[in-house]
């Protein structure tokens, strides 16, 4: 008897494949092929780190109406079999001639009419996995049939998160949480940066993390130029600002945001920049409503760091977040997605302090009707000082 | 002054360089484009986890002569500066109206003729990591070139590794052989299996993994049903066999192998499963050499699991290891690749127990003129019984 629920009943997958399959018809697509661990993972339930392994592709065919198919390696049957999905095809992969392209040419020619259409997400943040050669002979194989975009199709379902993934990401922020107050513990100055990040992790894990798929950060003198070089083993020094920031997964479910402490008290200069980044968050935390556009959010959180006195940096300051370390949409200047209630999104302004250092702060929200609710606990207002 | 050895000196990636190019001359390549974490790292020393983040795609151009240019969003400006690259192209990613395509059309027009071939990896294993719209975009942008699969050119020089990339790999299996030898404190009867996957993490991390990329394993009556799911809750019960598999990282360098434990003494079922495994794969370690073909060795350990009593599961029977948790080529019965002196590899064959289950066994090693070097500490040829 298969175990239809890995980490949600399948209400929540039958759901989220209604939805998919709404959009699908104002797409007029006959059918949604996906390719990535998120994609599959978010329609069947399916989880597995085995996605680490580049050697196999997987395939989920959603039709236009009726249950998803799976076209999968051999080596996933036992755990696809406990998930909702009941038509579960396999091929013993990796075979060399033919890594179930057959097998996927079949499964599509079946569900679509000859000139259907077959949407995949082939736009921004989206990409392919499996053997771009494959994919041409693929459609060689369905040439009467029009392979088309559909990250909207799937982007507009994904970014709109259920009650039940709004606990998962809560339930993450809380173990990261945990962590980062347990960052003085292992944190002070003469520590090499590399042990921290490893002690970060171990942290993580023992607070409850599955597994720790991100962790960046940086120290240096009123902050750090880069926030995604792996650490270097130089000791924390007095004076240095320590930044850590981590993506770690409960149950398929990212966190993503970032604590800062300063090594010594606190100098002026990052103080100024921290107060700038805290209170540009708290402005949006306390305005942000459904009907923003995300470039709004990137003027709000620049404009709100100048006027309270700190220099914004560049670059995207923020986006949403799931069941990937970073989703859809981005908050930039060009980025002219409409916010809507549901979305679960990241604010991670960035403040220049000297030297082209920076200081970056970062916090989880859910954005409902009535405004955000935070996901992480928030931060600080001051900046907190290890001083031993 | 950039540091340009982030992980290996220059001249590491200069022959790395050098090698491709000789392939592409054979191929007739004029550039080879990469996008893929394991590759960008290959040739450049790139190493970040931002790679979790799939909001931007990164571009390595390789031409026909001369040093490798790199077509990177700016948040990576700052760390690629530190590798031995020197020519660094950015823009502001991600832009949804041009994310890098204008700039990477034009570094590839003005590197090779009208009537040139790009090579890129669009074979087995290997996936286009940046959104296939955009691929199209740069395709048509670039017409009168051709856009050819570069898989071999890339395979055949990653697939020999470094004596500096030997012991990186021999420095990852030692972090992992030290965490395995720790497995019975924390390991036992009653333990969860959810809680065995954590405190081995953390010991992974404690040992000295830069990060666990992989974490797999199963418990069950003399075997396991399945070897790439989550862990469950479930607690270790008298007569489990308990498996954990790591493809743990440090320095960007993969291990790849498992161990068993009995949970009580080993009923004579396991037993007889592990010493068909162990002595299996003693013997290719004893006999394999430069010239057997990755079937070959398939066939061998099924071969020797019979023959010592055993019987073999089917699938792939190991695999190449190095930057990524799998490499070409697979010990399958299809896949005739040569192995060549200067591969690492795994042995990872697998005995069937009852019920659905199996055992799987597996060791890392470099193969060498003379014959294997074992990279793993060798797993005990008696099953390991956790009596406690």
């Amino acid at each position: 008897m298969p175990d239809r629920s890995l980490v949600f009943p399948a209400s929540e997958y039958r759901q989220r494949t209604a939805r998919l399959q709404e959009r699908m018809a104002l797409a007029g697509l006959d059918a949604l092929l996906l390719t990535s661990a998120a994609d599959v993972f978010y329609v069947t339930g399916f989880l597995t780190r085995f996605w680490e392994s580049p050697a196999r592709p997987w395939f989920i065919v959603v039709p236009a109406s009726g249950d998803p198919v799976a076209v999968i390696p051999a080596i996933g049957a036992d755990l696809m079999q406990r998930t909702w999905i009941a038509d579960i095809r396999t091929w013993p992969a990796p075979v060399p001639q033919d890594d179930g392209i057959t097998l996927l040419t079949e499964t599509l020619a079946a569900i679509t009419p000859e000139n259907g259409r077959i949407g995949l997400p082939m736009g921004l943040e989206t990409q392919l996995r499996m053997p771009l050669g494959d994919y041409e002979v693929l459609r060689r194989a369905l040439s009467s049939r029009q392979f088309v975009d559909a990250t909207d199709v799937v982007r507009r379902v994904r970014e709109i998160k259920s009650d039940a993934e709004v606990q998962k990401i809560r339930a993450s922020c809380q173990i990261a949480d945990a962590a980062y107050a347990q960052v003085p513990d292992f944190a002070a100055r003469g520590t090499p940066l590399d042990l921290v990040f490893r002690d970060f992790q171990i942290a993580l894990l023992a607070n409850g993390a599955d597994w720790v798929s991100y962790v960046a950060g940086g120290a240096g003198p009123n902050g750090y130029g880069d926030v995604i070089s792996p650490a270097a083993p130089t000791p924390l020094a007095h004076g240095d600002i320590l930044m850590l920031d981590t993506g770690s997964v409960k149950d398929g479910y990212f966190c993503d945001f970032d604590r800062n402490f300063a090594i010594g008290p606190a100098s002026d200069i990052a103080k100024r920049a921290h107060h700038a980044l805290w209170h540009a968050t708290e402005d949006v935390l306390n305005t942000l409503h459904p009907g923003h556009r995300a470039c709004d959010v990137h003027r709000l959180l620049t404009e709100g760091i100048t006027r309270h006195g700190g220099t914004p940096t560049g670059g995207r300051l923020g986006h949403g977040l799931g069941i990937t370390l970073t989703e859809w949409p981005s908050f930039t200047p060009l980025d002219q997605t409409e916010l809507r209630a549901g979305m679960v999104l990241t604010l991670e302004p960035g403040c220049s302090t000297e030297n082209g250092r920076m200081i970056v702060h970062e916090e989880n929200l859910l954005l409902t009707e009535t405004g955000p609710i935070l996901l992480s606990r928030r931060a600080p207002c001051d900046l907190p000082e290890i001083t031993r």
